[in-house]
């Protein structure tokens, strides 16, 4: 794969750079600082800074921003907490940053009607400390406290999917700066429409490449009259990811499911202080009524005691949960700390769920057999996993080892029916991958992107080069 | 609106058709009943023919269809059960009207993924008996026994989408052959993924306007352990709607819900011969395990009781639910049938639920003011209902009447945030009120129709006039 990165390009034309100082003020920021944090990610990718950042407030901000860039031919990077992990926000043409992480406005709250609207720099949890007085959550958790316009942008997910769908289903509406400089609603709040092309979901997903998200109108769900998490040792790999898909199969609606398989939780133990058996574990969440739950645990605890699991350690208190959720959380900081001065390189696969277990065993004999400390995680109830390595920055042998187990798995997921990434986007990484996983359908995508964004500005270089 | 219906146009060109005729044999009919029938549809609308009728059997059939017509400049309308009803399968310009409805392979079954693929011309109730054995069921339902192509063309979903949501949520992925005359699939089966674009919601709703779907991988689900249906009649409309919005409210998760106003039930007692009390009623399926479906009806019918419902109905035998629906199902046919020699008028909008009670009120009073004979229906735990008129056919007054009526029932819907259409898609008959309601994301959807289609050729005139 060709990625055209930062290669040297004159510096950003004075009359632009005028133009943005007299529109944005101190909301213009060139220091090198700030050029630093918008060209630098969680993951492995080298950095690849803007020329500059401009802080935007409003969506008429954001369309003067994009006026100014289109009309002198400089690329436009939305930019919101920086969490994402395909080098999804990285400024591979220079251009200008667009950071959305002051534009935490929650617009409304239709309680009754089960939505929000709130502008694109909110993060997750702040909008659930808003929610929870009403009774009311936002469901997707993609780990990190992500803002909700990047969650959007990169059609997010994380650990409650298995139950309450990812971003593409909790999208109701977008505001979106298109390339043409207009700020468009995608859709109404009703619940369903017939009305034309489906943008919205055009725009879930799209990475920046097709516009800049400013708004966007969720779906909320009622905070459950019962919640129960409990965590679950396994003798074997193998026992817990079956016990995973016999709940599925039968139909359980699991709320959370996630696997940590024994390097995780070594590495989980470590970071957060916990003392965890070590071994391939679940955590679970339950949602619903007192009955509902119950009915749930019953079924799933016999399956897992039939596939090897142990005693299921209970958290039903609110701050038990916190803490079990919170080392969750942490799970990919932890496994990359496993080593001193190692930088995270991660990757994630989905896969029909009949075809987890092979998937998984799989691709844990594959890391047994290199070199490179690595974690297995996921939420496996959609079938979606991830691999986390604690790379030497510093060894091209270790990044080679790690691009050929990714290629591996990605192949394997690929010949499996899956997909090259179920939830952390194309980006700069999984290019030649996405090619792989739907040939000419890649050319479509081409076409709607040189259509709307024929300059090519919009977040140039991700997901795949024009 | 202006709408460029079947303007006099030159024959198919000898050559053009002589190809087909060489590719398709028989497959091929060019006589005035095949062309009569693809050119008529269930609504008010004109009859619009196509030139040509092609049956295809095969995604490589309908490529070389493609490659022909847009070698040649010819439209192409694909063409399912003709069960819409906004007039979208109409040849506005002639051309070829590729009929899918031989295309009845079920391609594969992956019980254990809950999920399968069909050919678009696999019709939903065969879908349902084809999949009974294995205990899974396809939940869609919008009346009709339409195609599976049909249903993702026009974004279809019906009775219970307020439980297990619309063709939006329940296609995995797409065989679309596009205007370039290639087949792509538009993502695998995994149950979520981040890579690239959505294409699979972008097709799902564009009424063939952007490429013609070929085949459909399907979410599936377990026939639920319990299934109970239920009918029950109210004092009045309004208690009837604030039971549905409150059952809502409090989570239930009803499977159907129902509403068929006082006219709507003296209807279907005369079409189906029944004798249900002529009042405003609900009616109900609950799906889940006994205990769950206890847990809801308790809660729902303390609910309707204190709204002024009577008691329930209920209908738990199969053949007892099977007679229940089909009345239900046959609703739209008794409505138009309530005066003999009448023709069919009807349109749908949707809105965010706490404003569904004064929608439905104020068309129910605007409806009575009215002459024109008109029912209510709908699927209101969506927000989401109809009106059907019963409208003479040679009555130009009748018409403006009629039309007069939705464009108030329409503005109220958007004044609500509500949908200028829940589930029927804008055809021919909503081109207006798309504008009315989305302005610029318009734009939006024209310029991606241009870059896909842009000789205009796919369904012209559809949705948008370019």
């Amino acid at each position: 794969m060709h990625i055209d990165v930062n290669p040297a390009r004159p510096a950003l034309d004075p009359g632009f750079v005028a133009a943005l100082r007299q529109r944005f003020g101190d909301a213009l920021e060139m220091g090198a600082a700030a050029l630093a944090q918008h060209g630098a990610s969680e993951a492995h990718f080298a950095p690849m800074a803007p020329d500059a950042v401009v802080y935007a407030r409003s969506t008429e901000e954001v369309v003067d921003l994009v006026r100014l860039c289109t009309a002198a031919g400089v690329p436009i990077v939305p930019y919101g907490a920086g969490t994402s992990i395909e080098g999804n926000a990285l400024a591979v043409r220079g251009g200008v940053s667009v950071n959305l992480s002051q534009m935490t406005e929650i617009v409304a709250v239709h309680a009754e009607d089960f939505d929000c609207t709130v502008q694109a720099g909110v993060r997750r949890e702040e909008l659930n400390l808003h929610l929870r007085d009403q009774g009311l959550f936002f469901p997707i958790d993609p780990g990190a406290n992500a803002t909700i316009g990047g969650m959007a942008s990169t059609r997010a997910s994380g650990t409650n999917a298995v139950r309450y769908g990812t971003m593409r289903e909790a999208v109701l509406s977008l505001t979106v700066v298109t390339p043409d400089g207009k700020a468009i609603k995608t859709a109404t709040r009703a619940r369903k429409s017939a009305a034309g092309y489906d943008l919205t979901r055009l725009f879930v997903g799209s990475e920046g490449t097709l516009g800049i998200i400013t708004e966007v109108t969720l779906r909320l769900h009622p905070i459950p009259e019962t919640i129960s998490s409990a965590v679950c040792g396994f003798d074997s790999l193998q026992g817990a990811v079956d016990t995973v898909v016999q709940s599925i199969q039968c139909g359980v609606p699991l709320a959370r499911v996630e696997i940590l398989d024994d390097k995780q939780m070594a590495a989980v133990n470590a970071w957060s202080r916990l003392d965890y058996p070590e071994v391939t574990t679940l955590f679970f969440e339950f949602h619903g009524s007192p009955m509902g739950v119950e009915e749930q645990v019953t079924l799933v605890r016999d399956l897992a005691e039939a596939n090897g699991g142990g005693a299921f350690q209970w958290s039903n208190l609110p701050e038990e949960r916190a803490k079990l959720w919170k080392a969750r959380h942490e799970a990919y900081y932890a496994a990359v700390n496993v080593r001193p001065g190692a930088v995270g390189w991660t990757t994630d696969v989905c896969v029909p769920i009949s075809r987890l277990p092979e998937c998984i065993l799989e691709t844990k004999r594959d890391l047994e057999a290199g070199t490179v400390p690595a974690t297995i995680l996921g939420h496996v109830g959609d079938g979606n996993f991830h691999v986390i390595f604690s790379m030497d920055p510093n060894s091209a042998e270790e990044l080679r080892e790690v691009e050929a187990i990714n290629a591996r798995l990605v192949q394997r997921a690929l010949l499996m029916e899956g997909t090259c990434t179920g939830e952390h986007g194309i980006g700069l990484g999984k290019q030649d991958w996405l090619v792989a996983e739907l040939g000419d359908a890649v050319d479509v995508m081409r076409t709607l992107k040189r259509a709307l964004d024929p300059q090519d500005l919009f977040n140039p270089g991700k997901i795949f080069s024009l």
